[in-house]
């Protein structure tokens, strides 16, 4: 199947960690097309940041949608703009958020988001709501670093995440969910320090579309998602 | 006080309806300024289109902070990008779908939204969830119409909603919102129908926003609406 | 518009800072008429104060309704008799409890209330969930002292007020309620020192009835508030 | 034991078969007093009938301490000023709503309320939700009459009570609760009829207060119910 | 009445604590005969001993049955098995969880769970979930010891229960349950150390069993419960 | 990948549609292998089948650990001793309801469930409230025959079921879960006549435990799932 995968800002850094994340699980018949915004926020860093975002992101999947892509990732773990995606095309669309939060649950009883930067605390908390999964998350933890900060201060950021990953262990956390596209690829390395699973949602993005596409399920179109 | 109302759409007519309804209950040493966005949808009327609409709220927003408005109110019932304008200002901003059911508790145990179109049922749902609000909804219920539908059949969507609101009333509702902006300026008229309060967003709005200045309490920026 | 506050214990002291806070925000041309109960408990100190002080509510309502007064408050903060009042009459009638979690939603995606006794506890607990809120509320913080000692001990009231309302802010509060009547006028003293908006309930109400009047909405006498 | 049963409102009638449901059920060294208000509402039909009850029942609790029974019983199904008596005693105070409710889960996995009048929907609502019980009811349905009109009424009464508890079966109902103390009494010719177990609030009270009594439990006094 | 106690385990100790605790509050004309597993797990310490369990209590219900008890308890607090117990009996059944949380309901606003091992967090959690009971419950506390160490280690256990315990008081619990028959009979030597109510499920039980034959109150078969 | 599929009852007919359905969907390179238990109930109809069929279930988790299974699948939508198989394992394990929940929630914002008999409503209410996902479902319908008439009568079944799934499309449903393994098979038939996604369990547990498979994720054994 072919993958198209848009990271709702403009890091070319950023970019290139999710192909490289996208890459490394997906299945040998999967291609990978991973797009940066031609304009936008540097990072998403809030919800101004957000709806900034949001209309690239559209235009982003119309053209998707005319290359023929059978599926589509938006890699930002706030899922901006997924519902409004959703009603413009069948072809199944993920957000990285929703597709770690899912597929931890078949493996933990209770998972964290660990995250960033703490003003996010509340949309993190409105995701979960909206997902209607709060009662499978132990801990939201945030990092008190912003989203630009996190590829100039790597270091600083890993420290802190460990810290606050093991403290959402301590309240209750059998999997930990990288709350920003950020993140991604550093799961093997800090499942190695704190012992249990850490998801990476751009992966579990890719493997749940591989698996909507084995089965041949699409985006229904009525109601919630209809073209109006 | 001045308080800019931005109506997220291009349409003329919606947007006079909303500013002759603040008009009508504003207090007399209160100016309102009401104004459509420059570009954008003809209505929102999905998800896609509060994506499209959300910029064009965002710099009405700023060039209204710039021409020192004391207060804000996002004229479109599902509040779009509502957080993000919190963002950017420390003058209070309103949405109509919160400023209704806030007012709404003050009067009746339940209330009841009636909206359209049907296929927006999942993001009243979800606006009621992210206000903590469901336990005080009654009903929520739906015509049938899309919203660009609603100014050439005026008189068919007033039917409709006289028969979606007393199913509503059956149900337990106390009080009726006004589910659209395009519905603006009929409380009165429905009031009569239904003898139960209709309470129109856009003048619960302008009276919040009165409170709020009278009380001289501005959004306040840590945490979740810091400016980053 | 006339409006009756209703302070329903006892104190001469009490009554006067509700009177005084009342009086600071109100509109020119909104008259405020305060009264003490002529018996009851000389504070809001449990479940049986509230007991005792509630016929003295009603009576109150009462003699208000034939005065002709536009509007009434309750001004203990959980908001005792409230419902009762309601049946009796359709001029609006709100408590201070709800008023200030109401307006406090327009500026604070989270709030906190900052209240005693500690036994309380439960009893705030429940009022939020009477109102649907629970998910808007950060933190109840309770100061250990009775509604008794409060004034006898003002300054260090003010001491513990500010100790929990710092605890508050940690666990994500971006808006203070004040919820004691016992504590209204306080609102900017510790507004200056914690920096967040403080909400007095009394302020509130008052602004909310202005708000219902100028509307001309009333109390909806079906269902559950209906006249039996 | 030695029970005091409070009948919160004025009427004999009520009070006659209140006593008589107690003692058909009661273990022969129970010994049960059951008592009317000296003065207060004939029938309790909404909430300011139950505010205008309430001073009276805590001095008829007030009594019963002196008299050293050994727990009371508030015979009203919306458990009027159950609080305020647990505050002023370490007898165990139990109401008929909450007493039908806890027994009917160890043998139904959904009970519902069949009560009346239709304006206590709320009020019944509020009660499962205060008690955390929302999940266990399948349904509440009212009679269209006043608790007034029971009396003179019954047999009316009966049918109604009958047409909405079978709904109630359809709506999942495996138990069902007499919602009012006015139809204490009827549960075995209403089980006869309908073939569910019909509970009767009166006697879960005095089955859970002899229980309470023989396994030596008094109600705590520290924090919710502390003693001011 | 005759109530036959099912100790889902291997373990002649416990079992004999179970019988003694339930001698001790038994009605003088209430028969007590509790039984242990002919095979299954020595003690229930996980979601896998649940299940080997699960057969054995179904067989012992079943020659129960035969035997003509009245009722019967399943001595295990996470109430393993309970609701195929009541598809398969009329007569009624109840688990010490569920007689311990209903019981507490009418004594303390909040209880909270005291048990063992830390493993079951997520069973207990469920539990009350189950019950519908969770806003009740101020804290679940886990000892850090497996159920197989209670018994060779009861002086620890009892000092890590006390301390568990007044960790949950501090969080608002106003009475304490036994969360393991295991520690069945330690109650009024907690309550003593404690000063609050401590409530061993199997005492709960006996005496909700004892009101359920007195008011001739049986598992309804219909629905959830039906005979298949 | 080798995956063990345990049809937790005894019926040579189903676990044949169950094997056919996985292989229909499954990857090249992955080996499925279908079990039926050797002794057990012939169908699960009920709570007091379950109880009988999680004995057997865990043996053959056993064994298969023994033939180094790299994934396992319980097909039966009630999850049947789920959690008691994740004890005893690394390797990942789902149920054919978790799995098909959670599927469902990436391409339809509400799903229904449509399953058998009538009396395990609760059932599925309970497994919708363990996986937190009450919010997402829009109805539970189910079709009143047992299980064990299923195949006998599959006619019939079909029918019913595509009646209950219109119920369920009226109600907000925009997918269709088979609420039974013994639908299995059923999905693109049905879906055909009702025009939305129907998911089969079997089929999403397949492709969710090869996506666990390719990124190495295991079940963690730390607290909920630890090895006692």
């Amino acid at each position: 199947m072919r993958i198209k995968i848009v990271n709702p800002n403009t890091s070319q850094l950023m970019t290139e960690s999710i192909d490289s994340a996208a890459r490394r699980y997906k299945r040998h018949d999967t291609e990978i097309t991973t797009v940066l915004l031609k304009s936008g926020p540097s990072v998403i860093d809030g919800y101004y940041d957000e709806v900034l975002a949001s209309a690239g992101i559209l235009e982003e999947i119309k053209i998707g949608l005319h290359e023929n892509f059978d599926g589509f990732i938006i890699a930002c773990f706030s899922d901006p703009a997924l519902k409004a995606c959703r009603e413009i095309s069948t072809a199944p669309i993920v957000g990285i958020g929703e597709a770690s939060m899912l597929l931890a649950c078949t493996i933990a009883y209770k998972f964290a988001i660990v995250s960033m930067p703490k003003s996010a605390t509340a949309s993190m908390r409105a995701l979960l709501s909206a997902y209607g999964l709060e009662s499978r998350c132990a801990s939201i933890r945030m990092i008190d670093v912003s989203v630009s900060q996190l590829e100039t201060g790597l270091a600083k950021t890993k420290k802190l995440f460990l810290q606050e990953a093991r403290k959402a262990i301590g309240e209750g956390a059998e999997a930990i969910l990288l709350g920003c596209a950020g993140l991604s690829g550093l799961d093997k390395e800090f499942e190695k320090e704190l012992g249990i699973p850490i998801i990476d949602g751009v992966v579990a993005a890719v493997k749940l579309l591989e698996s909507l596409h084995d089965y041949g399920i699409k985006t229904r179109k009525i109601l919630t998602y209809r073209t109006r």
